[in-house]
């Protein structure tokens, strides 16, 4: 473990330099000083009183997940700790006052993120119960709804589904097939699977917990289909078995997360009351006639999923978590393990090998650049959801944020957590030390609550949607914008400003680091290739013509190029974000460390696109040779402030629970030491029979 | 499921033409024929009888790995498994005749990686007992160890461990601390741990099974200590419980194969008779003398070492095993199953995504090549192991290939069963569907029997040894050497390559795309990216001069770039025998659509380093673009060729076992259609509200 205190390191006076200032003048003396509390303040964020009280009730062991529990033992724990949950107060800040709730919609957010440190099982079932199945309740039903269903929600004597997906529809929500058709004669709605396809599947708390549903179907009234609208549906008496006409199966055995029971859910003709519809954006009259206060169908549609984003932002932040406990445990063993002797007979500290040192402390920079992301995502978040500046635009901002973000986060999980699991070993392996269960866990995080690939393709439309809404209408004009706009064709077939670098740079790395370091030169590389790449599938589009068969064709040819530019766009995003966090760090040493860290993280999006920005003639070859060479001088830099940067994180060893993170390393290591110093002091070493190249002195 | 037979076709007549004529002449006028069962054969290999057995074996339910079994009860249902494969006589092939073996090297291998299908633990288990227990006796003992121990381990009455790992050392085998020390007054050896950083650890059987162990230790006598060496020690009575002197404990759960009983033992000086040796490379005799028919030590210890490669030549080929599920299990779901309105109303199928089709068949052509690849390495495996051809230099040639493809195809197969299982969605993350479960299970192999950073780094240290060998000895003249050898230098600067790719190229896309598919195109870009790599590592390492200290700076600065330069050597590798391997294929289509795949991986990998080419004056720019331009045109005209690529492989429903690649999916949404089409016809199907945009016909 990492000792916050003792990690705080005062070396050097704290020099007074702004962030652009600082990034320009990396001529130090020694370590700059870094203040561990500043920065752990602010990843903690707005909410930081909530995430303390999270992390203080994730380490009560009741939490703390168990390996090698059978599915459904996994299931029962998870189920208590949920209830525990109830029991302390920490899964009511979102709900109205009225229903014992705070209307703090962004500390919930942030306190439940936190329990993933105790098991994801936890986050992801109390996620459905109260994120979904409640905030359904919440956000889709009138003040009618609320009184009648909220209560039972809340205090989880009814627990519940958010029966969404569909077995034939995943992703494409608009296209379920259940149906609630409305019948005047009994004021009911009668709730219909018509087929195989149209089960319910993958919904938490279906197989065994479930005792209501939020039920997404088709409503149907007067003859005319409405669109999808969410119905509350009781599935199971109170001994736990269904009521006529509700039927489903156990989705099994998962990749993960099995402390929640998934599983399939079918309709035959349930009826449930005219009031069961949650009925904000939509209603049925006594008599059958719909309305609704959104005329738009597609409008509508779009209001009443884009009151589920907090999920996405949840998962978000979960995947920041998972991503800090990686580092943590990877980055402790690092410091403690040795393997093979270095040229002076001892064996090496991993993390002093360059090639560990390339693995883990870019992925370190990736944590803090998504660390303040999601607490700019979080902001916008609680503002939408909280009704202080509920705007269209921020709601667009909002879904554009999580969208992006979440895409990002989760497959840097995935990332980070596999890396640090490969750096540990055969010990990463272990379930003890907490790596393998993570990523099990964590993995189906990039395709639920939105398909990463679905989710980024949206951000590409509606990059498409901006270009198009300032790009002129005709074609040539538009060929004429884009290259007035990002340069791309002129620039390109010039090679001008690669020529420029090239004569600029002559001879000399430094003025090419001088100007990688510059956040101007960063944020031009990152925002015009976004730029590009969006004007670049645009004009093809626009190519393609007005016919539907071949724009579908073309967009088809381009999807993975729009993917691309999305994911450019959020890492444009991640970069504000981590640029505007610090202006709020302390002046001098502290600063200019999280500055070498979004530099390397910067950089690291540059070099992963290298050839692009080569062929498009915006780095020349020496520059593009410069990128990758101050990544590894800020590498080499940031090796020695690892255990502070670490400690920042604020996670005590209750949060880690890995064992090879614990400091036991360290203890063996120091006992084979002294072992052989012992021994070869009292003689008792015997000598190699020939001593062999590289052989440690002693052994 | 594929149906092998259907998916022959022969719409078009056989062309006459050779591997390179046919790459560089693809006007075809509809989808070439393809001979399912010619390339079925050629992946079968030279052991095509061994697999075919084996593959039989697997169908057996007996073997069928079982989600959501507590630890113990996967482990005793894998122990089970064990004496079934024993009973079956799948376990005999690599033993002397004598034992009732069939010293057939290669078709063990080749029969044991196919009990992947069945389950990753039995197949690791299996190897725990007879590729690494038994095997060391047999490779590493004398006719008298044999007599002694090779009985009980192939009847499995005894088994048995590997103990070699060491909590403190993991790939630094010659590290390893416990002792073997011969004590002349009784002729034994006293096994001895003498820390708790050496203890053995991830050792297989030795949580529970295990019986007895081959325990690698110093062998000191008469006070000098001669190496590492392996003895036979006994470690658990009939009942189970530890000998005196032996303990231990469990490793517990792990992230996948947890029909393994992996755990940690130590040993309090255990004396075992002088005769427990494995004496082939060294032994003791009565008097304590110690004599060896290796002289040097170190070479002692890397031919014991040596013997154990074919635990990486039995990984490389499960990993390419687990690929080709991975992918008939994708690539079956996305021809079946259909996500979204096309242009004409109906959903689209999944592989009819641009996206999702460069998601998947480039990583087809992947494990095509690794196919090959590793077809090649169990032939030099077998050429050794047999002793048909054990020369150094093919023995070289057989630790290089090894560390290479094992390492190459180890992460790939986690990279596809990663993209597979996202491609898959939510049905991807149920156990049912193997994805998680296999990828669980196979994610260790990429640390075990050697990490792949670790055995990357070794093909890299030979690449250096190689070109110093080649190299003059001052730094001018081989500055000048490697600049006369693979141009790196001089050409960089001078970019005259580049700029006659673009007079060559100018405005045509078709010549770049012509030049690209020439094998000596892609062949010399392999490979100067390897050669020119490893020399200015080389020379960066001799400009470090000779001091240690220097030396050892200078090299992990270069850690990372020699890890890639091995990387790309040994993609260079798998070039060659995928190329090689189109000799076999039958002339016409069926060489045609395999030289497709071998350019779309060759090219993939270009892709993947294009900044390198850029860099280094390489490829020109319009160069670049037109090598991306082309993979994506492959990925399209491999699109309708899928289900018959993925039937070459084999595989029966009973091998698969998911239930998503079962058809189940297709019935559904066959099932769904009909619905649609019968309520449409009978009027029953209610009007949309207002008709939304893109809303599909006639729901």
């Amino acid at each position: 473990m990492v000792d916050t205190a003792a990690a705080r390191i005062t070396t050097t006076p704290a020099r007074k330099s702004g962030t652009r200032a600082s990034a320009a003048a990396p001529a130090l003396d020694g370590p700059p000083s870094f203040d561990v509390d500043a920065v752990a303040t602010m990843l903690l964020g707005r909410w930081a009183d909530d995430r303390r009280t999270s992390r203080r009730l994730a380490l009560d062991p009741a939490l703390h997940r168990i390996d090698g529990l059978t599915v459904s033992a996994h299931r029962d724990r998870v189920f208590e700790q949920c209830r525990f949950l109830v029991e302390h107060g920490a899964i009511q800040r979102p709900f109205p006052t009225a229903f014992g709730g705070a209307e703090n919609h962004g500390g919930n957010i942030a306190s439940f993120e936190e329990l993933t440190t105790a098991d994801p099982s936890l986050q992801i079932k109390a996620g459905v119960q109260w994120g979904l199945f409640g905030s359904a309740v919440l956000h889709l039903g009138t003040e009618r709804n609320h009184r009648e269903f909220l209560p039972g929600i809340i205090d989880f004597t009814i627990p519940g589904c958010f029966a969404m997906t569909e077995t034939g529809h995943g992703s494409d929500v608009q296209s379920i097939a259940t149906t609630a058709t409305y019948d005047p004669d009994t004021e009911q709605f009668v709730i219909h699977t018509p087929f195989r396809a149209a089960w319910k599947d993958y919904i938490g708390n279906a197989a065994r917990d479930g005792r209501a549903a939020v039920v997404f179907a088709q409503l149907i009234t007067r003859q005319r289909n409405h669109g999808v609208h969410a119905f509350y549906v009781p599935l199971r008496d109170d001994g736990g078995s269904f009521l006529p006409g509700v039927g489903g199966e156990d989705d099994g055995v998962k990749g993960g997360l099995n402390g929640i029971d998934n599983g399939r859910l079918h309709f035959d003709h349930v009826r449930v009351p005219r009031t069961n519809l949650l009925n904000r954006y939509g209603d049925v009259a006594e008599d059958g006639t719909y309305s609704s206060p959104i005329a738009s169908p597609g409008r509508r549609f779009f209001t009443m999923l884009g009151t589920l984003v907090q999920g996405r932002v949840s998962l978000d932040g979960a995947a920041v978590v998972a991503q800090k406990l990686a580092l943590q445990i990877a980055l402790s063993y690092a410091t403690e393990r040795r393997q093979f002797p270095g040229p002076d007979g001892a064996d090496t500290v991993l993390l002093d090998y360059g090639q560990h040192q390339r693995r883990l402390i870019p992925r370190l920079a990736t944590v803090f650049a998504q660390s303040f992301a999601h607490e700019q995502l979080l902001r916008t978040f609680d503002d939408v959801f909280s009704g202080r500046a509920d705007t269209p635009e921020r709601r667009e901002q909002l879904e554009t944020e999580a969208a992006a973000f979440k895409s990002l986060s989760t497959w840097a999980a995935l990332d980070t957590l596999q890396e640090a699991r490969e750096a540990c070993g055969g010990a990463g392996f272990l379930a003890e030390n907490r790596l393998v269960g993570l990523r099990s866990d964590l993995d189906v995080y990039v395709t639920f609550e939105g398909d990463n690939t679905v989710l980024l393709q949206l951000v590409g439309k509606r990059l498409l949607t901006d270009f198009a809404a300032k790009a002129p209408k005709d074609a040539a004009a538009t060929a004429k914008f884009v290259a007035a706009q990002v340069g791309t064709k002129l620039a390109d077939a010039s090679g001008v400003r690669a020529l420029q670098q090239n004569v600029l740079d002559r001879g000399s790395t430094a003025h090419a680091v001088r100007d990688l370091q510059d956040p101007a030169t960063q944020r031009s590389l990152l925002a015009e290739r976004v730029d590009t790449m969006v004007a670049e599938i645009a004009l093809a589009l626009r190519a393609a013509g007005r016919d539907p068969q071949a724009q579908a064709t073309a967009f088809n040819r381009h999807q993975h190029a729009l993917i691309e530019a999305a994911r450019a766009y959020a890492e444009l995003l991640q970069w504000d974000a981590f640029t505007t966090a610090l202006d709020d760090a302390p002046e001098g040493g502290t600063r200019q460390v999280l500055t070498w860290l979004r530099d390397l993280w910067a950089l690291g999006r540059v070099e992963d696109h290298l050839a692009w920005y080569l062929m498009h003639n915006r780095l020349s070859s020496s520059r593009a040779q410069a990128v990758s060479a101050y990544i590894d001088r800020l590498v080499t830099r940031l090796r020695p402030l690892v255990p502070q940067l670490v400690a920042t994180f604020g996670y005590e060893p209750g949060h880690v629970r890995a064992a090879i993170a614990s400091g036991a390393e360290g203890v063996r290591q120091e006992e084979a030491a002294s072992w052989f110093a012992a021994e070869r002091a009292a003689g008792r070493l015997p000598e190699p029979e020939k001593k062999p190249k590289g052989q440690r002195p002693g052994r």
